[in-house]
């Protein structure tokens, strides 16, 4: 296992489950999760600096103009973004973050930091993700079919993500998460200390020749 | 899960336990094994077309000629390769398969079939390396420094494989690589077929409006 935390991106459609998801697999697992900063209004439940960091617009850009920020982007009129102390503190202390972002956010994350997972998260079939968008409740009809245009914008950047999580089931799904990032640590590009020490060892047995 | 095979390459030095986690992963998994051709010598036990098609030099030589094999090497005065037919029909029939090979044979599958998933097994340490060369005792001492000469050339390569694995204990090596193989099926590149379905059907909403 390598000790390098790894940084988790987690996107998909909107009313694909990732909130649950990200909730379970906080609660179930030891990942770090990154709260992102937002200006749009708290729903029911919602608690300041648990979900999201409230913030109104000016405070918002008062961070972006501080470079205080990874990524940040606006979406259907709300400013969304993750602040860059906490994921990296974490990462260097060998926490494994888990960051749930937006696509725009997400691909310019993995520019910052290559070596991050992405995973893109969508229910079994469209109809599905249009159910849930209207059994969840918490919208206008207004707002879903504005969602659910924008996810056939959004589909055509599945392809840009390591792997696509179907969720289904939601203990399956929070399994194949954590499957999928315990084995991040097993990637070549993770064990570089471990192919450095081992390659070291074995000249020995070249120069005892 | 995508339906196209996933073909997995486990390499590794000489005593990692290769032999013994394939037998493993084939017994516990529903996984196709090929079955490698050689002209070494039946170690005690191993018997024809299960651990390997033992041919004579002139009947390698003929499958080379013929274009038979996917892969073969010479290694320590013995061919080495893997009769491609086999291969094909499993992964076609949508059956993952795993070969075991070494390292040349490895990189240039590799480049035959783009897709597959090349695992590195390797002991915890080099003193471990060789503590299970000498007591494995099927190998003269001549040969066990031959293969752990061999074994610091070979680490040079094990950047060039996509995972890591160490194998400290058996079953939690074996429940590792299953992990890994299952993942697999949820890579973006293993998951066009899902992709283009979702995006027809999302356009029905982008229409819509």
């Amino acid at each position: 296992m390598s000790r390098k935390g790894v940084l988790t991106i987690i996107s998909g459609f909107s009313g694909a489950g990732k909130g649950t998801l990200v909730k379970e697999l906080v609660k179930e697992h030891d990942y770090s999760l990154s709260i992102s900063a937002t200006t749009r209004k708290p729903r029911e439940g919602e608690v300041h600096g648990r979900e999201y960091f409230f913030l109104t617009r000016e405070e918002f850009e008062c961070m972006i103009e501080g470079g205080q920020l990874i990524e940040w982007t606006e979406y259907v009129g709300n400013y969304y973004g993750t602040p860059r102390a906490y994921v990296e503190e974490q990462l260097e202390q060998g926490k494994d973050v888990i960051l749930e972002i937006e696509i725009e956010g997400a691909l310019h994350v993995r520019n910052l930091f290559p070596d991050s997972l992405l995973l893109f998260i969508t229910p079994p079939d469209a109809d599905e993700l249009r159910k849930r968008l209207i059994s969840r409740g918490t919208e206008t009809m207004d707002v879903i079919n504005k969602r659910l245009k924008r996810a056939s914008e959004e589909a055509d950047f599945m392809k840009d993500y390591d792997f696509i999580i179907v969720n289904d089931c939601l203990k399956d799904c929070v399994d194949c998460i954590h499957q999928v990032i315990t084995n991040e640590h097993y990637k070549t590009t993770n064990q570089n200390a471990f192919i450095a020490e081992m390659k070291h060892e074995l000249e020995a047995f070249k120069e005892g020749e």
